[in-house]
């Protein structure tokens, strides 16, 4: 079994660098509505994966953005100089979400300082081993990769907008990744197939090694040269808000495969990726039993641990 | 791990009473329209738990029911004295499926001969220690387990048709049976719950102690005093027609069971109740990959645990 011990913050072999974007969002949920809570892919992908490894964030925030939440990422050992803090207002998205929980619609997106991010790599961050190109415009994610020296495993996030927005771009961005982590309904966007066989295969075809296919509360599914795996996710009591659950998952995922350092050999077998996409339904367990973040950021280690525990009593037979 | 040996023909403990429908079934899924096919819940369970089990059928058929079929059952080692052929038509049931699968819409139902249905057991039948009542007017389930001397596990499956039409006929008869199987939306349906925590909890305390909710392309759960468990389903490349899966699932289920004969024990752990989902998930798997019970009839045992071993494979971490 796998434990987790935070490496020590000079450990730069088992640190991630992490790309997207930071965010207030205003969310109504069957539980209630928040105006103006913290988010962002960014936001929420280092927060979980920070339980594991070192962070090194880039993205770009507005003078509006509270400085005190800054703090907490960087107690939590995130590094923030590639954080932009540019003149203007920070992104803001709105969105909703019906009874089911499983589909947000978006009301609006305020883009505002997002609009003109153009991510530059500072000092170190160029030599980051473990990177995740959190959901932005494809073109960015290219942008952030060619600044990279040597990186041992990238991981992709993206979603329907730029699978039909952008989808050559996006196919060029392929390319370049390991892995790849995606809802399942954009998996068949994406693929063009109609079952999870089919999908898997034609992804994996445009270039990552690794397909981990999202499916919400009914878990998560990963494809390599190896076979495939199938997670469930964890039922609970009390589900408030969805949003974050897949970039909290791919911090746990990622982190997880940063913690145990493993580069390239992680394809090796699957073993190391399977616990990794245990850890990220652990940590997006969490993030949903509330709005925002609240409930990730007060979340321990050992509770992490023992929902692991939860996970391989659920599963074995 | 498990393997398949069937019990000698004579070894009445590990045979199930199974009553449920036989019916002609005519479907159109996006593979194609078969009319007039052989199909109904007590068929399906039946084949399917004949791979681990005695059966004793429970049934009713029209004169114009083909023989050929019922020599095939006999063959497998299914006991057809309980199986009443009537005067008139058998049950004749038209449906359709989307693109999805999920749900099957039925466009017509006509009983014929199942109107006046009024199931009795034949000698042995009564001392019968597994039984299932497969999904048929709840008062017929109750008058079925009346005629039973001391079963020693009794299974229910049900559908929403029952539970908007019958509900307090199948509230009485859910007292009385040990293990209930049900489609996800229709535990829902039937608890009135927002969650499957909640779903499971208040349906395991209207009677049946052991609960499996079918999640269809998304596997299966089981619920006892000892937990939860979580099972995928596993993923295929053709799909042709999933009517019966949940029967078939049912029998593999309940076959396994029968097969282990562990009686009330069941409920000491639930290590053998995870194992029988999981051979219910493979039964039904070989099901969906053709219409009506062509692919399940040409499966051999082997088959069925190279499958399982499939299972073991797939969700192991």
């Amino acid at each position: 079994m796998a434990s987790i011990n935070k490496p020590n913050a000079t450990d730069s072999r088992r640190a991630i660098l992490a790309v997207g974007s930071l965010a207030f969002d205003s969310i109504r949920t069957p539980s209630g509505n928040v105006d103006r809570i913290l988010g962002g892919s960014a936001n929420y992908f280092s927060i979980s994966a920070s339980f594991f490894a070192n962070l090194k964030l880039v993205g770009i925030v507005g003078q509006d953005f509270p400085k005190a939440h800054l703090d907490v990422l960087a107690k939590r050992g995130i590094d923030l100089e590639g954080l932009e803090i540019a003149k203007g207002e920070t992104f803001h998205w709105v969105g909703e979400y019906g009874n089911d929980l499983s589909e947000a619609k978006t009301l609006s997106t305020c883009l505002n300082v997002f609009e003109h991010f153009n991510p530059k790599l500072p000092g170190d961050y160029v030599d980051a081993r473990y990177v995740f190109l959190g959901n932005i415009d494809p073109e960015l994610q290219r942008s952030v990769h060619k600044q990279l020296k040597k990186p041992a495993l990238v991981a992709l996030d993206s979603m329907n907008f730029w699978i039909t927005g952008k989808k050559e771009s996006l196919l060029k961005t392929l390319e370049i990744v390991d892995l790849l982590t995606i809802n399942e309904g954009e998996a068949y966007l994406l693929s063009g197939a109609h079952n999870i066989l089919d999908a898997a295969k034609a992804i994996r075809e445009m270039g990552p090694r690794a397909l981990v296919v999202k499916r919400g509360e009914y878990g998560a599914m990963l494809f390599t040269d190896h076979g495939m795996f199938a997670a469930p996710a964890l039922p609970l009591s009390t589900v408030k808000d969805p949003t974050g659950a897949g970039d909290t998952f791919a911090g746990g995922l990622m982190g997880y495969l940063a913690h145990e350092d493993a580069g390239e050999d992680i394809f090796k077998d699957d073993t190391i990726l399977r616990r990794a996409v245990i850890y990220g339904s652990v940590m997006a367990s969490f993030t949903v039993e509330d709005f925002g973040f609240t409930n990730l950021l007060k979340t321990t280690a050992k509770q992490a641990e023992g929902r692991y525990q939860q996970f391989l009593k659920m599963t074995k037979f």
